[in-house]
């Protein structure tokens, strides 16, 4: 159902034990993130009705995330502050092609396998910790859900740019280069790494 | 209250007689513009509390209105499109200085007298509309509290930036610089011509 061609390595849980404040600090960033694109998408194809109503739910519900966040952050005193990004979000934007409509198809795509890794990684952060932090872990449990429907609809309003089955065909091909960056990993302990 | 030094010319009523159509398509893009400038604040200024929760609130706000703007397109039948922009907003911005901190209150200080003449234009449009379009005269009037709110809250933000008395000189300088833009005005028929 999320379209993700990989499971994440267990060398992530090791940054995850050593470093969940910064995962911590790194997830508000996401969650600021989210959000911003989700603008972004309504300042690029404002003429699209239907976009423009998910993008609106998608930033609400993305700021709420980052608020929930920067709350826990503050409950474990733990100073919000700029993170040198990982590579993940940039990797993916790269192989958005520049044409239209094939840039709005790919833009969309890469939220949506941005959205599903996301999912898939609170719902492993939520088993991962809840033997020491209940009520972090439940925290990430009721993540997931909202993340999962955003990756279904970036799919689904990737269809108003292109046939289903060309999308299906892209989606495959970038969830392919998703699982290789995802692989890949990085140094800096982040929720993509 | 708004800290306008001037009152809109009453050749801009012209403009909205002649091209009503096309300030409603304006005036959706200015509450899409002005969702973006909120969230684009809480990306430079993630660290900032108090700002990153009033952002939230004029995103929410901002979007919403853009969807009952939207909707009043609909219901008359008019096409959303793009709009080559007015010059007022980049003549304001270019006003802002490069440096922090200075560059945060220039940019709070010029968000906040858009959301004032905003406020001031809807008021006036309200009035002017009202004989013919009552309906639309409501709708004007109620942005009317909203955009004053937005005004205090920006220029409240800044003082965060700098000390009040150095924020209320240099509210009054621009103040000044964008009373004369307005004066100039646009040959395009927009919200700010």
């Amino acid at each position: 159902m999320l379209h993700l061609q990989s499971e994440s390595a267990t060398r992530w849980f090791e940054q995850v034990d050593q470093h969940l404040d910064e995962i911590l600090i790194d997830h508000a960033h996401c969650e600021r993130k989210a959000a911003s694109t989700a603008m972004n998408f309504i300042n690029a194809y404002a003429e699209n009705r239907d976009l423009c109503r998910e993008m609106k739910q998608i930033v609400e519900e993305e700021l709420e995330h980052f608020e929930m966040v920067l709350d826990i952050l503050e409950q474990r005193g733990i100073a919000f502050r700029r993170l040198a990004p990982g590579p993940y979000g940039k990797e993916l934007n790269e192989l958005v092609r520049s044409q239209e409509p094939d840039r709005a198809v790919d833009r969309l795509l890469v939220a949506s396998l941005i959205e599903a890794r996301s999912c898939e990684r609170f719902s492993l952060l939520a088993e991962h910790v809840r033997p020491r932090e209940p009520q972090l872990a439940d925290f990430y449990a009721g993540l997931f859900e909202s993340e999962a429907r955003h990756h279904t609809t970036y799919v689904r309003l990737a269809e108003a740019f292109a046939p289903r089955d060309v999308v299906r065909e892209r989606l495959n091909q970038l969830s392919a280069c998703e699982a290789k960056i995802i692989a890949t990993g990085s140094p800096l302990p982040r929720m993509h790494s």
